[in-house]
């Protein structure tokens, strides 16, 4: 036998997903109350008369966060609204949440008060507590760890794993808006680091950068279908980009999927940016990622109800497994859909 | 007015529990569920028949472990321990946990693996399943955020802030073992730091350097109170030092306490290696933090049905607020009891 130590398998070569899957393929679940462990947006513990969903997300500076353009405020509101667009995505209403921070000494009191008045407003926008965490240092850079608690109906959660053949596939909002925003922010950054004499231009794109800087959590899209008596077949949020969250639906729905290029949402102002930047709109919307609106299936009878809703878009239908997951572009081709989407190890390998 | 971001406060000024009074001062909770937030070992919220507990921990490479001498399993097996004891001591049993990493790219898919060994093992040990996390990368260094969650029968929970006059205060097994483990890895790193031709010399004191580097919950002394039908008045975990922490319960109370000197529970091989160290043991019970044992408040008539057992120790009397928090030395003086546990934060200012 050869001694597993003198291996080194770099993280990079398996991705977020594949390093998920080696870690935790030797854990068994033993409790009565634990309906679904990793694998979805977010864990779904039976506590009684109702499922109780936790899920968690970390933020490191450097990676998910760039302090010379990301104000401490939008950082501690994203850092919650990031973990409640995961409570969203079961069809829950998150509750609590908790949030750890480690700092290094650059930052002072006053500067984390800026980032706790951040979580404080999402808190009080989306009505939930925060109801615990913990402060620590950091030897380097910021880290925010936080952890949301929500609640859902026995009979209403929504995975990613139920999406069945004849389903439509929908979107809310419009896609591939944060990253044209974060595009911004890096040129920015680039011009001031060369020359800090320059004036940054984000050329009035403050709906762009706000979707990088100041995403929020479809709350309304949970209710609206709520409402409308629709209960989704599956449904996970945006946070990777189009490709990698429909492959996550597909994939565990044993699924194929058609998804029509024309019916994609794009803002005019992510179109007329993208186009400034040379970028396909249809890529930033498959591959940008980060822009938290929800992506469900629901059955089609279900269409007629949401007749008269403008916020969300048909954008594909639920087709045999056999037939793959495939775009069919503007020009009437079919490709392959991949996942392309925002990958936080892989900038492992970039460091 | 004076511009706020002017002034800069350093965050040692004012410590871990100062800085969280502060962020966490403006922060209403307004859902009927959150029955308890910040300020105890770990939230509770009402999901129904039971109290859903949370609690978090995080643990920063550099700080909170060094891993020259802390092996990537342990790590992995401590971490989770960590927030178990957090639950335990609500009275309640922990269920699940999410595991969150941030990992610098030195890691290989290898080490991680070793560390989910350790995680696998704890969940294994204390019967929990592992439900999620987030697995990102960091710039330098190793974060790990545990998440648990378990259960309490709302008639069973047990608060800091319940101790009153006239009760027992108890402590599980024995104190300062793992702050003198602690000291043992420190000295032998200095010296193969000077001279890695020199063999590690541990003094055989494996118990120490377990207690360190493995500590464990005491999920038996939870187990063995409710079997004996006794219901703690208080509880917390030793975590940040046996001073820290009773001034917890004694702050949040609003009680005093007599600390009996000759009562504190140490180990024969932490008596010993504080005096090699040339340091006092009960200094070291005290201030050492990290031993993961519980400190409780138990009803003066409950005493006997403990009266067998060897695991616990009833070490002080509950008394008046106005007699403040004294310890009695062995000598027969009497000391104010004042907060020097560990804390995380106060190494920001040392780096």
């Amino acid at each position: 036998m050869t001694d597993q130590k003198q291996h080194r398998t770099e993280i990079s070569r398996l991705g977020e997903f594949g390093l998920i899957k080696v870690l935790t393929n030797r854990f068994k679940n033993i409790n009565a109350s634990t309906i679904k462990a990793v694998g979805d947006d977010a864990a779904v513990i039976d506590t009684g008369n109702k499922y109780t969903l936790v899920t968690t997300d970390l933020m490191a500076e450097g990676i998910h966060f760039d302090l010379m353009y990301c104000p401490l405020k939008h950082l501690g509101y994203k850092s919650v609204v990031v973990n409640l667009s995961d409570i969203y995505a079961m069809n829950g209403i998150p509750r609590q949440v908790t949030v750890s921070l480690a700092i290094s000494s650059k930052f002072s009191v006053e500067a984390l008060e800026e980032l706790y008045e951040g979580v404080r407003l999402a808190c009080e926008q989306y009505n939930v507590d925060l109801v615990g965490g913990d402060t620590s240092s950091s030897v380097k850079g910021l880290f925010i760890s936080v952890t949301a608690i929500g609640e859902v109906d026995k009979d209403k959660v929504t995975y990613r794993s139920t999406a069945r053949e004849g389903d439509l596939l929908c979107v809310s909002g419009d896609l591939g808006g944060a990253y044209l925003g974060l595009q911004l922010l890096e040129r920015e950054k680039r011009i001031f680091l060369e020359n800090p004499q320059v004036q940054p231009d984000l050329e009035n794109q403050q709906y762009l950068i706000g979707r990088q800087l100041k995403p929020e959590a479809r709350k309304d899209i949970v209710e609206l279908l709520a409402e409308k008596g629709i209960l989704p077949t599956s449904m996970i949020d945006v946070s990777d980009g189009l490709s990698s969250d429909l492959l996550h639906i597909c994939t565990q729905s044993n699924v194929g999927c058609r998804l029509y290029e024309a019916d994609i949402p794009i803002s005019q102002e992510g179109n007329e940016q993208a186009l400034k930047f040379n970028l396909d709109p249809t890529a930033c919307a498959l591959s940008g990622g980060e822009d938290y609106e929800l992506l469900f299936t629901i059955k089609k009878e279900d269409r007629k109800k949401l007749e008269n809703e403008w916020d969300f878009s048909v954008i594909g239908d639920i087709v045999k497994n056999e037939m793959g997951v495939k775009l069919l572009s503007k020009g009437g081709k079919l490709h392959d859909v991949t996942a392309q989407g925002w990958d936080a190890l892989r900038k492992v390998s970039e460091l």
